[in-house]
């Protein structure tokens, strides 16, 4: 299986790139191939504008969908996003790993996504009628292919439990696992997650390496997070609104996107 | 009232630059002073990397967290981020606009968050013992004063609603609204939001402007966002889980973290 990469972390000598080299080589030795995106190391730029459409002309406005749309569909998009197209294209698995920073990714990843995700490869696909609203959320140019989330999170897990203040850790994800995996078409595993990193001693980092490794061996094993297609037949189309019926009983808002004890 | 706009939009002829100034003049007209951080105009910087921290000596780990503690402590922050926390210190509310990218804020103003909201200032603030755990969701440097989203999104509303496939677009902006703007000390005030702004026509537009109008007129007086304060006994310390027998009956996630109908 050939397996992308993607490091969003500033310092080579970071917890982040300790276990980001343990995945790496844990999925060598299983035999698969690994490309790594170090984000920092290759300089990305991380926020959309002008630059990105080098055949927008100078008086045009930047309309940035529209813009994208053009730019993948004539082959103008700029070399770096072209060049990690090229690698979600080879790989048939994408792992995204980060340190968790004011609840979410880290601004040069989500600028990678910003970026990379152009209109006509990652939105935009697919035929809009009575019977499906494109191929986004498990249909897709990524259909097919495995996604993952590799996480290191300073506060404590219990923060991030069912009742803890910072709210279920699976809901704070579920923008990223459900809106930028999913929505493309990837099948999304259960992310791995470690928590107090702020405070990591060598047994910390031992037994979190022990579980990434883990992780690794049953990658292409593992079953995925069970959400919902969109156009199976949950969802009135085209307001995109889950069936009255469906859901867990007493299930609301993400929980309902996930298909639990259903056939 | 001083009144910050943090602003992440690339085009300044869009319809999101259109909302922002019906916003600030309409601000203007109740009194208020505005000041507005345009932050593709003003070139901000978007990755937290080495260059925030000049005091950091050449060979050091750059432990993000650590980094930022001692260059706020000794004053060594650069002076692009230095002007954004004396903007936040001088205004009485906050208001972050932004067209949602992939169910999130764009790279840019997420760099703005990474880079502004310094360990020493947004985070890290306040006692740790058994009956506090730091100054922060209600208590912090920024308590006492209000902040507001205002977002644009290209897709329907229906998709964004309490059974949309997107997931309802209050849980997605949790992580914003009490992650970001809570976890300092901000009363959130509810946000407001237009949709399908990939298809606006002059009547959508002269719509949301009135609206959006209507929140800034009632700014000062909009009662915010009922968010439990962690200190105020709801929350055990220091795993700050939500004590059991609160939260409204059948709630979880997200909801447990709003006071609803309790005294």
């Amino acid at each position: 299986m050939n397996v992308l990469l993607v490091f969003a972390h500033p310092e080579p000598r970071s917890l982040s790139a300790a276990l980001r080299d343990v995945a790496v080589q844990e999925l060598e030795a299983a035999g698969h191939d690994v490309r790594v995106s170090d984000l920092y190391a290759m300089g990305w730029k991380a926020q959309v504008d002008r630059a990105d459409f080098p055949a927008l002309g100078t008086d045009a406005r930047l309309l940035p969908a529209a813009a994208s749309r053009n730019a993948f569909a004539t082959g103008t998009l700029t070399a770096d996003v072209q060049a990690e197209i090229a690698k979600l294209l080879w790989a048939d698995a994408l792992i995204l790993q980060f340190p968790l920073w004011w609840f979410a990714m880290p601004a040069i990843l989500k600028g990678w996504v910003d970026r990379v995700y152009a209109y006509g490869f990652a939105y935009g696909v697919g035929e809009h009628s009575d019977r499906r609203w494109g191929d986004r959320y498990g249909e897709g140019s990524l259909a097919g292919r495995r996604a993952m989330l590799i996480v290191t999170a300073g506060g404590w897990a219990e923060h991030y439990g069912p009742r803890g203040v910072n709210g279920p850790i699976d809901d704070l994800l579920f923008p990223i696992n459900h809106g930028i995996l999913y929505y493309p078409g990837y099948d999304v595993l259960p992310p791995f997650i470690t928590y107090g990193t702020d405070r990591y001693d060598e047994a910390s980092f031992a037994a979190a390496a022990r579980q990434l490794r883990e992780r690794m061996r049953i990658f292409a094993a593992t079953a995925p997070i069970p959400y919902r297609r969109q156009n199976g037949g949950d969802y009135h189309i085209p307001t995109m609104e889950l069936r009255a019926g469906l859901g867990a009983p007493g299930a609301s808002g993400f929980a309902l996107h996930r298909r639990e004890g259903e056939e």
